[in-house]
């Protein structure tokens, strides 16, 4: 597999475990960037010339991809973003004044990555709303019982990661979108962690909205996705203003263009969206089984090795998907990471974008180990005989 | 100078004039693209192993690049957005609030693309402000006279192209600046049409903002840039929430980072950066003098030629940047542009995201030819001859 991967080639001697920050790129998906500008560059919705009215019909045409990827009704219901950053800040910012208001509740997980923690944390700040975090497992993940247990009459968000980003828990999404939308509220799922590592279903989810990115799952960096229901896209109002988004403009007011368009102000990330066509393409190619397959073989493999290491924790649990964190007891992460990254081994050390989620677990950081397609068992025990030298260095003169 | 741009070759039967909407890239931009997939693909300001360590230090670089290109103060002064339409956006939503208030006025040309006309209608609608539209001269470009005169002590901001994207007229703002300054004002300039055609020079113009595009300098699509005043930037509140733009963040409230990264939340088009530093580089290999001579001599051939069609109207005047639009009695720019692209001749007909202008003009839409550094004397007589057999068609039977 990581023979499609020119980024191997060029280190052969790196061992690559941070795909959770971003993965790396098959051959298919740089031709494809390098193809857009070579033959197809034009801007879209703009042009009549042919060049731009084919580059427009493809570039449209990603949206049915995307939308089969996730198994969405529409392919009107695809609105390109930056990231999946960028797709939950719109959700917050023009869906979120429309449902909560001063009084209702939004709820979160103690677990959430900051980009599906803190807009909402603000929304509520803006609203009058009550901001409310459910505590996590002792492993780190999300607690679903607790989510559950949290959701009364005034919650009218519950937004969640799909996969966190920490201990790579799955949270099992549906029940907890049948119980928010019994009391009128609405499900929004940060799925940055899962599409690379499992088949997503965005009906079957529950999910009211669905944000990821490109850059890992195999795509480029600069673009993302947000899924919306409809009905609901079709009542927010844009949040940025600009070309392409409207219907017409006068000097005294504005109307907009529908769904997707009225989300997608200026000239888009023409190339981003097919370099994700192509890493859609890359994904759609894979046994999805056989990568949950893989991912759990690596990651039982890298909490055996680790936990036969003295004096290191590692936190979520067997099921995770792809990311196992840990530490070094009287190690700082950044020291471990310093150590592995001496012996080619690339791992993230920090507090991963989730601070609350590191109070919680009473730790400065941890150090992280993510897997992608390309990742086999001997990276994994590479990683263990590197977390184990680290503790010989460090504990040397105990 | 055209057999730098892969483009070219692939269509070796394309005039292409249609560089304002975007730009063809030269090898040197696909190769930085493919480069950083291959090479140093690593997500930044988040791991400590050397692979990520070094694409930071690199990435942070480019600011640093940025601010020579245009002369800024500091590299903290150069925020990464997607896009002209994202910088311009997120001063209206960050930095309008702040200053703009109820009876306050906002103050913007005629000649305004969308992107630098909606979000101050918007921002005046929210904030109670009056949006004043100046008129714009007859041949559709910014007046600076008739600016000057709307400009009151009420004015809080100002904004306005450096050179319109429809007529391409360049606007003389430094002395605009001075006069919004002097009531207390500022003044955002939209350099989206200006930067690949002239030296910009933020401080010489008096920009309290200025913002552009990669894509229409020769660089990648989905990654701008948003220029601010120091002191502006840093009182100025995020507007999107994520990853790597916090200092803390517990559950109850969230500190932010410095400039620029308080702006930047979630992973950033990380290839976009790198693929505008090629593009910068490219820019520092002209000689910008040369450019302009070239855009001039090109503008004066094609006003000429079109002026000798019979019923041609051509809008802007001799000293355009780049970029001629036009109309032909009795035919809509529609049909104008289609019986070119049968010549395999690339131009723009419409609104041009400027429909106050349009409504100014007196008409639905223009046809726009625009220049990039590749056009030569050959292409605007094949576009002259083309507007003629366009007139020969369709009055065929006058």
């Amino acid at each position: 597999m990581a023979n499609e991967f020119p980024f191997f080639a060029a280190h052969p001697e790196l061992t690559y475990l941070d795909s959770a920050a971003t993965a790396q790129k098959p051959q298919a998906v740089i031709d494809a960037l390098v193809h857009y500008y070579v033959n197809d560059n034009a801007n879209v919705h703009r042009g009549l010339y042919t060049l731009a009215y084919n580059t427009t019909e493809a570039y449209e045409a990603v949206r049915g991809q995307v939308a089969q990827f996730i198994n969405a009704k529409t392919p009107s219901q695809i609105v390109f973003t930056r990231s999946t950053t960028d797709g939950l800040n719109l959700v917050a910012a023009s869906f979120g004044p429309l449902v909560v208001h001063a009084g209702d509740e939004i709820l979160v997980s103690g677990a959430e990555h900051h980009s599906n923690f803190i807009p909402w944390q603000q929304l509520a700040k803006r609203t009058g709303a009550k901001f409310v975090v459910a505590p996590v497992t002792k492993a780190g993940n999300t607690d679903p019982a607790a989510v559950a247990q949290l959701i009364t009459k005034r919650t009218k968000i519950v937004a969640l990661a799909q996969v966190t980003n920490v201990a790579g828990g799955v949270v099992p999404l549906a029940p907890l979108a049948d119980q928010v939308h019994a009391v009128g509220g609405y499900l929004v799922v940060d799925g940055a962690q899962a599409v690379a590592h499992m088949k997503v279903d965005v009906q079957a989810l529950g999910a009211d909205f669905y944000a990821f990115s490109g850059h890992k799952l195999y795509g480029p960096t600069g673009i993302g996705v947000l899924y919306g229901r409809q009905a609901l896209l079709a009542e927010m109002p844009p949040v940025q203003f600009g070309g392409e988004m409207i219907d017409e403009v006068l000097d005294a007011q504005s109307t907009w263009a529908p769904v997707p368009l009225k989300f997608e102000a200026g000239t888009p990330n023409i190339a981003g969206v097919f370099g994700l066509r192509a890493a859609l393409a890359f994904m759609a190619g894979l046994d999805m089984k056989a990568v949950a397959a893989q991912d759990h073989a690596l990651v039982l493999r890298l909490r055996a090795g680790l936990l036969a290491i003295p004096g290191v924790t590692v936190y979520g649990d067997a099921h995770s998907a792809g990311i196992v964190s840990f530490n070094l007891q009287g190690v700082h992460p950044h020291d471990v990471a310093t150590v592995l990254d001496e012996a080619h081994i690339a791992v993230r050390a920090g507090h991963h974008c989730a601070q609350p989620l590191m109070a919680r677990l009473g730790v400065p950081a941890t150090v992280r180990a993510s897997f992608g397609v390309y990742n086999t068992a001997a990276d994994v025990d590479k990683l263990v005989a590197g977390v184990a030298e680290a503790r010989r260095l460090f504990h040397e003169f105990d």
